[in-house]
Parts: structure tokens; C-alpha cells; sequence
């Protein structure tokens, strides 16, 4: 399959001045230029000078939780947890999850998502439905031990991460990628975090964390240990293995030079760390202590959206407020966050970027809708007036998924009901 | 004109389970219930649950900069202002403004706004924009004054206040208000100030302001005359005339005492005030000081949105997030900001609630979006995942002037062509 973007602009960091035309050939692109190419394609889409983006990337995810939207808003953190969400995950079982992820998929194509990294369980029936709807993800089975002298090698949940290893990674001619996850420091014993590194070198995968999310998790921490979780993770030989750290609100100096130093990926969740009450990571430390910074949505029940350019959008602004400098941000910065930085963080080297030879993971960004007319910078306009309404339309791998308004590779209807059913009867 | 929405869900606070029948005839509602009404409606909206909310009212705009979206981001508020805004403000003209109206407007209506609060000049062209949209608003002339030895009464702004005041207040059936306006402290003597408030009492009308919305301007006036904005005005008699002051980023303990005591609306606009890096209003603090907070979204050269759902998301997110507490907002206060506390801050009493009598200030949300499902909670969902394009149906003084994509009052197509000829030679 092949398309061609006829006129559409790109954004400043591209260089050009005026619209291109943008060649897809089965999964990347193969010509940018004023010119017309030489080729006739399958398909031709008219661009009328709207702004074609690389597609987003969401570092962050348990996308099963879309279940759970709006389930206990505006409660503390462990009341939230307790009295509503673990309650809530007690009753899943893989049918919920894959429709759960069902869900979560569709709100991310819609909003021009083409991958996301996702911590969670059930792992098979999220699969399943990532193989289904053609986007991408690298799926891990978070793993929690408080047993200090277990036998690692025989934990079901480290077997199942492994099974799941064997099972999926590769699968959809590589569009899923299974990772190792660690759920946390205060949630692990030492010696499992060991062994689950030791592992995901052995199997040539990532690793996904969370990693000091809270105030109390990251004092308990140093209480416990005498040192930061990000200085445990790396005593335990977790960070020799690529990582995505979500949240690091609370990573100190010291942390975020052992980051920069390790290539960790922190995965900057802004919309659910304010939501939570967790606080505001220190964005411009991290950025100028050259941090590979992704964006994650987190999941729904603490979001509740799964939209990153809403992400986008608010760490583009709230690092501004919070400091007291309109300068602490860039729109650019911003979008190479939600994209490029995102395709690092999995491993996808060859996506993020329109250029040729890269994986056409795009969208198509109405530039003529009310909320973005006039437009000065397509940047600015990206980080700051569009909407997830503006996406025409979302391409994975040179794939179509969605088209003004029509998924290519989800049945919405099927997928109504099914919500439906489930939710209402979840807790009969 | 009378519409009867059928089976339409109202938020939490009303008490309902389950759908109601809202009946609207003429300007106003006239029937609440579970029963059909015994009427024969001109218009029946089959409402499928979807959720029938008070229109936002936008407490804070500067309605013509919309001609400067994105002109001039990620710098700081001085070098924004003179390199970017003032020369932009040099060439204005009625034309301009009324085009940069009518693109607010539009903008608005689509986002479910029906009424705004604006200080620009101008104002005969705002108004004429404002009149022919069917929308609602309070247009103030903002006032500078230098020169402490002038005579008030003969300065030529103030004059055109007051001939905006005799033209205009009143219009469209009451749909325009005019209000006085004194543009801040550090722009204004304090005897323009007093004879401002001596007019808008003499006129019985409001009086808009911006306050302490840096902290250098709030320091600098302490500075300057040994007090804070806020005292500054309340000794200058301002704050006896119903007053919205915008911003109140650096209001202290006092100053909050105060507004609360005179009943001074505080216009909190957060996204201007994270993107121009002012800073963080102290929301809980002024909540429970009783404080009428409405929301705003300032102009949208520092936005670049005309959304109050916008403001309304991350009021209640960003105060969460900075606080640590999960629990420092609620979507049902939120809601009642974007809405009701609107309309107070307008003196437009009996708008901003859905109750027989009260005014049929509406918009109809699609819960049945992708992200909006599930829906545990109706005021959940419009504080934490609605989107603008949710938004069904807007109706102003039970008058239809948005549904289903398509303006009532105003020509879409032209308005397009008018901004394309005028943005594109705007600097010719």
C-alpha cells in the first residue's frame, strides 16, 4: 500500500517553507519534497496545507484501567487506591482487560496514539487486542515480591512475564514488544528487581518502572535503604538495561544524573501526577541534564484521558507556571516529547520522525478548524490551541487507522456494547 | 420559540436519578421532571442520555486578540508585550477588532460558551460583533491613566466609556451589558481610579480589573504606595461597585478578606497564568475564604483557547497537583465556577443553573464519545474527560446558535474568508 500527501506543511523544525508532498510505500516514507514524485499511489489524500505530525507515542500506560474512568475522582491517593481501584482490579479477568484495552486503544488512535508502553496484567487479552487494532505497544506484566527469600526463578508472576516473553514479542511483524517491568521499589524486594534486570538483558528487552512517584514513596525509600530509588534500581543493576521510569516527580540531583548518565527514559505522566496530588516533575533539571523526556497519559483512572497531546499541552504550560518563566518551555521541545522521545523510549529507533527511511506513524492535524485559525507557528498551534477533535487522521506503520471520524481496524459499534454489558454488571 | 429536551441526564447536584424532560420556552426554563410536560414544544431534542449543562460563562476575555493567536509564545510576559503585542495592538482598527470578535465568538459558542466579561477598546465594533452572534457578554473599555493633575472627566477614553455605556448597555434585549473598566493599579492614578468607580456606581454597572497578576506588579505597588493592589482599590472606592478582578495570582491573606468581604468575583484564568509564567492562583484559600471564583480564559494571545471547559480541567487538576491533595478541588465546585459563579461576576442572576425560571442558558454534551465511557459520574466526566467537541448543542437565552457542527447566527464560511484577508496583510 502506498499514500501520497499531497500539500501539506510540516512543522518549523522541518525547515521547509510552504507545503511538501509526503510519500508512504508500505510502512515508511520514501519521499518529502516540493516536487511531485515520480510514482503513482494507491492512495492520494489532498492535504489542503494541514499539518502532517508525526504520530504520538504514549510512554505510559495501563490501558485495561480505561475500565475504571472517573471511578473515585477528587480522593487521596491511598484512599483511591484502597476503597476504589484495587477493589475494582480484584474483578478482572481477561475478557475485562481485553475489553478494557479495547477501549483504551480506540480513545488513542482517535486521538493520533500509535504506540504505547503499557504495565499492567492479563497480558495475553491486552495483546490480543493491540494484534487486533494494528497500533503498536510494548506490553509488560508488572511484577510486585515482598518475599526476600523466594526463589525468583519459580515466581509465577516472573514466569508469566516470561511466558508472555515467548508468547508475544515479535508478534504483528513487531508491532508488540513485550518488557520486563518492575511496579516499583517500595513494592519489591531487592532481590527480584535483580533478577528481573539480569532477565531482560538476558532477552534483549526494556524495562518499565515506577520510580518516585510520591513524596512518601521516595523518603520511605531512603529510610529503608539510605538511598533514592533511582540509586537502588541502578545498585540492582536495573538501569544497565534500557528503562522508562514513569513519573519521576521526586528524583533528586543525584537522580537525575544517574538518568542522564544511563540513558533511562523518564516518562513525564504531568496530567496524572496533578490529579493524583503527586506535585510537578522537575521538567527543566531533567531537560538540561539532557534526560530522554517521553509522555505518558498514565492510565485513565488517574487521567482521565488517554490523550497525549493533552499532555502535551499541560506540560507545555505547567512547567511555565510553576516556575515563573514563560521561557521554561518550548513548543518544539514539547512535540519531540510526545513523539520522538516516546519511539526511543520503546526501542523504535526508525520512528518518530518524518523523514525518509523512517516508519510512517502520522497524523493529520486540521490547521482550518475554529480553534486554530490564525496560526502563526504549527507549533505553537500544536502545544497550544489544537484539539484532539483537529486529528483527520492517524497512520501506524503506513497503515490507516483512522479517518475522519471512522476506524479502519475497530468495530465501534461491537465495541459500545460490549462496554456496556461489562460495565454495567461489573461489580454484580 | 419553545424545545423540549427529551431524556436528558442533569449533573450530580441536581439530584436526579436517572433522565429527566427539560422544557425551555422563550428565553427561559419552564419544567424540570420525570414526566412529559402537557405542551406541544416547537422543537423536541431527543436527548439519549447525553448531558444537559448550564452554558460556561467566561469571566475574563479580551475577545479581538484572537487575531494574535500564537503571536509571540514561550517568551517572557515583557518581551511578549513589546515585541510582540503592542506593535500587533498599533494596528488595530474597527475592522480588525470586529473580525477578531466575531472569531472569539465563534470560537466560544463551539465551546459552549454563552456569555464573556471583556476589557479591549474598540468597543463599538465588539458590540456589533456580540449583538449579531445572539451571544451574551459585559464589554468594558479598559482605562489607562498617567497624568495624576487631569481632569477625569474630560479624558477622551473615559468619554467614549461612558458614550459606550449610553449606546450600548442594555442592547439586544439586555444581551449586552457595558461595565467600566480600569485596565490595573500600575496603569492607572488612583484619582481615575476613584472617579471610575464613581461613574460605574452612578450607572449601577461592574467594574472589570485586572489584580495582581504578577508579582512584580503586587510588589511593586506595595512599593509604590505602601499597600497591595486590592487595598489600593478598596481605598479608592472601586471595590464598592460589583467588581471581577481578573487573575488574583498574588492576592494575600488580607487582600482574600477583602474580596471575600465586598464580594469582588475573582476571574481565575489558569492557563494564562501557567503559560504567561505568572504563576499559581491560591485557589483553596480563596474557596474557603467564600470568594466567588468564576473562570476565564483571558485573551488568547496568552491562551491560546477560548475554552472555559479548558479552564475548567485544569483549575481542577493544577490545584490538586501543586497543593499535593488529591482532594483540594472538586469537579462540582469546577462546574459551578464555569457557570453559575459566571453569571453572578455578569450580575446576570438568573443564569448559570438549570431550575424553572432561570434562564435557558444551555449545551448539550455527547457522553457517548470514546472518551467519555464509561461515565460513573457526570461531573467527573466534564472535569476530567470531556472534550470541546462533545459539546452537542449551545443555546443562549433559549435561542439554538450552535448544533450539531453548524452556527446559527453567524456565517462560517465568510468568517474564514474575512480572517484569511485580513491576517494575511495584517502587517502590510
Amino acid at each position: 500500500m502506498s499514500i501520497l500527501f499531497k500539500n501539506v506543511n510540516l512543522t518549523e523544525s522541518y525547515g521547509y517553507v510552504g507545503t511538501v508532498n509526503v510519500l508512504v510505500e508500505d510502512k515508511k516514507i520514501t519521499y518529502i519534497g516540493k516536487e511531485m514524485p515520480e510514482f503513482t499511489a494507491d492512495k492520494v489524500v489532498e492535504g489542503n496545507g494541514n499539518l502532517l505530525l508525526p504520530a504520538f507515542y504514549n510512554a505510559h500506560c495501563h490501558s485495561a484501567m480505561t475500565l475504571f474512568r472517573g471511578f473515585g475522582d477528587d480522593l487521596p491517593l491511598q484512599r483511591w487506591l484502597n476503597e476504589k481501584v484495587f477493589p475494582a482490579e480484584e474483578r478482572l479477568n481477561d475478557e475485562r482487560v481485553e475489553l478494557g484495552t479495547r477501549l483504551a486503544i480506540a480513545e488513542m488512535i482517535r486521538n493520533g496514539v500509535v504506540s504505547f508502553s503499557d504495565m499492567y496484567f492479563f497480558l495475553n487479552a491486552s495483546a490480543k487486542a493491540v494484534l487486533e487494532s494494528g497500533m503498536k505497544a510494548n506490553l509488560s506484566r508488572s511484577i510486585v515480591s515482598f518475599d526476600k527469600g523466594a526463589d525468583f526463578t519459580k515466581d509465577s508472576r516472573v514466569r508469566e512475564a516470561m511466558d508472555n516473553f515467548k508468547t508475544w514479542h515479535g508478534a504483528g511483524d513487531g508491532r508488540i514488544k513485550i518488557d520486563m517491568s518492575i511496579h516499583a521499589e517500595y513494592t519489591n524486594v531487592e532481590g527480584c528487581c535483580r533478577y528481573l534486570g539480569q532477565l531482560a538483558r538476558e532477552c534483549g528487552v526494556g524495562m518499565q518502572i515506577h520510580l518516585s512517584e510520591t513524596l512518601s514513596e521516595h523518603e520511605e525509600c531512603i529510610a529503608r535503604y539510605g538511598k533514592t530509588p533511582t540509586r537502588f534500581f541502578l545498585d540492582a543493576g536495573v538501569l544497565d538495561v534500557p528503562t522508562t521510569a514513569a513519573h519521576c516527580v521526586y528524583v533528586d540531583d543525584d537522580d537525575i544524573a544517574i538518568m542522564a548518565e544511563k540513558g533511562v527514559t523518564a516518562a513525564h505522566n504531568p496530567v496524572s501526577n496533578l490529579k493524583l496530588g503527586s506535585g510537578v516533575m522537575k521538567y527543566k533539571k531533567m531537560k538540561e541534564a539532557g534526560v530522554n523526556i517521553a509522555l505518558g497519559t498514565d492510565g485513565v483512572a488517574s487521567n482521565n484521558r488517554l490523550s497525549v497531546l493533552r499532555e502535551l499541552q499541560y506540560a507545555a504550560l505547567i512547567h511555565k507556571g510553576v516556575n515563573c518563566d514563560a521561557a521554561a518551555t518550548c513548543a518544539a521541545d514539547m512535540i519531540r516529547a510526545a513523539t520522538r522521545n516516546g519511539a526511543i523510549s520503546q526501542g523504535r529507533f526508525d520512528s518518530g520522525e518524518i523523514a525518509v527511511g523512517m516508519r510512517a506513524d502520522l497524523i493529520l492535524l486540521d490547521m482550518g478548524s475554529i480553534n486554530n485559525i490564525p496560526s502563526y507557528n504549527f507549533e505553537s498551534t500544536v502545544a497550544y490551541s489544537a484539539s484532539e477533535s483537529d486529528v483527520l487522521m492517524t497512520l501506524c506503520d503506513g497503515r490507516i487507522l483512522y479517518e475522519n471520524g471512522t476506524y479502519t481496524s475497530l468495530d465501534e459499534e461491537l465495541l459500545r456494547h460490549d462496554a456496556k454489558r461489562v460495565i454495567s454488571h461489573y461489580f454484580d
